[in-house]
């Protein structure tokens, strides 16, 4: 954590240019200077007439010494109140802190109610539902705010390196008006007396853009009215989109690779402790490169190691973290079967059976999909027709490939389940600050 | 265009790195290299044995000279359609080029069939219906695009400054469980067979995020289920929403002062030609901070120029068009009437019909909403009473007011509407790519 504040302190910090400041700045104030510090208690001990309150705020903690009436009315303040502590800057004999507060004032600015529902401090567990019912607390265990801060800092570095290579972020619809690709698992929802759905993708949209602005990305949220009840799959997700014209899927690739890599060098240096320091865990795709084998590698790696598939299976949760033991860490499979990818993908020139399609795995765990799009107005009518969806349905989306639509390649990246790779996090619920699934729609 | 391109050049542009360029590169390739260019015909004309065939990028526009049978098929490619041209950098006898291409291939990549439905060099001129019906044609306008390069630096700037000042970025969920804030407008959809609806904001949950993140920002598309049909109001809309623990309604101006220059400063220096160079259109605001009237000021300078309204009254239209007409461009307007403003407003401590709010104006537009927060978990409750509202259907978010809330305030940026003062549109559908309201579901 304390990377990442000395990080975020390096800028401007308008709480540090009067008296109140951030627990992360006490340590460069002169001696005698007086202060305040805006936080929540986290610990306070008393040795008879001297008291030592530990007040902690989203950058660190600060110690605050209290004596006399001071010490009487800090005593009673309910653990994790928030309080304003005012006092002046002070030696301190403890060998952790550079200085403590001789504090003169505390004053409560919220008083916690005990017993609360859970214990932020981490030192009792509780169950993830009792966690997410109380979500706002939850958030002062450090473990959890860490989480919060990576994913912050993580869509900052992926849209930091898109836009160096000339994406232009866009806001796509969440509302539409039919159901596109299937439309199986929509939200429908009531739009001034006419059906709607809730979007699950920016696809057919970030397609149609690339013909003015060439390459396109947008970070927002979509909707997926599956009721499955897995450790990967929420009805609402962020997902990060990306398309551009006169790219391939190659191409695509070596984006996602290096957005991959810019991610975890830059969380490595804000986050060492939260951030795996070796390669062991992300593979060493980190540094050479991810390594992108084809499906039909895949299937014949997977009957080296006993399980039989035939070309056009999918590749089960099984075979994946059989592949996910082979190939450590992040690995691209590419070249699926054209009848296991939607009617938007390419298939390779010699081999219609082949399509230019990409997966990125993390283990089991599939984080991004993608590849070359067809862009020929008939291949699309007929590649819809193939797999028995609406050329109706799809009419607004194909006019649009007759006004000089260039080629175009993208991905999807899945942010919510790349952000629990980044933080070994086991269930997407962790790095989700309010999940939705088919039980919980609450907080 | 060419400053916002020069700056994307400056960073690393993968479509650089091999010979396929972009056209804002071509100028800095050597003579004589050969190179391709991939784009979308603008122009073409033809002296007999020699034509010139223009190609525009997101970029630039280059020059292709071409003869002998490529003319002949140059000659044959309908306009708008998607090409890559390659070729050798020659010298031009051109004035304002510093290069052109002596083409030796051209490759359709996507045929433009014509008629198109608009003319997107606009030379023809389209109503906004129809551009809207293809918008991805429309962005070939180059006024249109730069509008939407505009809006990708804006939200950009404006993430940064937040970054800068530890914020931290959150995703809050879009399908909510119950209609808070009254719910009078709010979309209602299916979810696994209960009812639930589309978030109008994040306002609760970005108040109790202060808990642990302290401050807080989010850029995320709310839903509005109102029928208006005015030309600043979509049912699907960009919101900007920040929240800061121990910061008060007048620190949050501070910030909203420092967002609005530094956006301006920066869309300036990209988009001189596009974002107004005096500070006659924005005001003197600019430089010296954005004015601060309180309600009651406005009331008065309504008062004695004819309009006559009681305290309580809200500001029509016609009032905030005389305002902004007294009060060139930006202007705050804080101190209002606590009951024009919802439940979760604070009081003055000293004037209980006067709440700790401000709104940010553009002569009639309102384009920011904030103030300081009530954290106080009983004068909430009475709030909620007071305004008729259920207590019950608010039980999640006021338990979290018993956890040492701390006070916090904050405001939500309409970034739709600001971005239709930064570009000097007069229709909030300029702005936005597909815009949604009670007649448009598409595309």
């Amino acid at each position: 954590m304390n990377s990442w504040s000395r990080y975020q302190k390096s800028k401007k910090l308008s709480k540090c240019e009067n008296e109140r400041i951030f627990a992360i700045c006490l340590g460069e104030q002169p001696l005698g200077k007086k202060i305040s510090v805006a936080g929540w208690i986290v610990d306070f001990s008393d040795i008879g007439k001297i008291g030592f309150v530990k007040v902690r705020d989203v950058t660190g903690t600060v110690q605050g010494v209290v004596t006399g009436d001071v010490l009487a009315r800090t005593r009673e303040i309910p653990r994790q109140s928030s309080v304003l502590i005012k006092g002046i800057v002070s030696k301190t004999k403890a060998k952790d802190l550079p200085v403590e507060i001789a504090v003169d004032d505390v004053i409560v600015n919220g008083k916690a109610v005990h017993p609360l529902p859970i214990d932020p401090t981490g030192r009792i567990e509780s169950s993830m539902d009792k966690r997410l019912d109380c979500r706002a607390l939850d958030l002062r265990n450090e473990h959890v705010l860490t989480i919060f801060k990576i994913r912050s800092e993580a869509v900052n570095v992926i849209r930091n390196v898109l836009r160096s290579k000339m994406f232009i972020e866009v806001n796509t619809p969440k509302i539409i008006g039919s159901a596109t690709e299937g439309g199986a698992n929509l939200f429908e929802l009531d739009y001034f007396k006419r059906k709607a759905y809730l979007a699950q993708s920016p696809q057919l949209y970030k397609e149609e853009l690339t013909l003015g602005l060439e390459r396109v990305f947008e970070v927002g949220p979509y909707f997926r009215a599956e009721p499955s009840h897995t450790v990967r799959h929420l009805s609402e997700f962020i997902s990060i989109d990306l398309e551009a014209a006169y790219l391939d899927y190659n191409e695509i690739m070596d984006i996602v690779d290096e957005l991959i890599m810019s991610t975890i060098e830059s969380l490595r240096t804000l986050f060492p402790v939260n951030i795996k320091s070796t390669n062991h865990y992300y593979g060493n795709s980190i540094e050479s490169g991810i390594p992108r084998l084809s499906y039909e590698e895949c299937l014949n790696e997977l009957n080296r190691s006993g399980e039989h598939l035939e070309f056009g299976d999918d590749l089960s949760d099984a075979a994946l973290r059989t592949l996910g033991t082979i190939h450590n860490g992040f690995y691209f499979i590419k070249d699926w079967p054209t009848k296991l990818k939607p009617f938007y993908i390419q298939e390779h020139e010699g081999r219609k059976d082949l399509s230019k399609s990409f997966d990125l795995q993390f283990g089991y765990l599939e984080l991004i999909s993608g590849g070359t799009r067809e862009h020929d107005p008939n291949n699309l009518r007929n590649k819809l027709i193939e797999q028995g969806l609406s050329t109706e349905s799809f009419s607004h989306h194909l006019r649009a490939f007759d006004w000089g639509m260039p080629p175009h390649s993208g991905c999807g990246i899945g942010f919510d389940r790349l952000m629990m790779v980044l933080t070994s996090s086991d269930n997407i619920r962790e790095v989700v600050l309010f999940p939705r699934d088919s039980d919980r729609l609450t907080p």
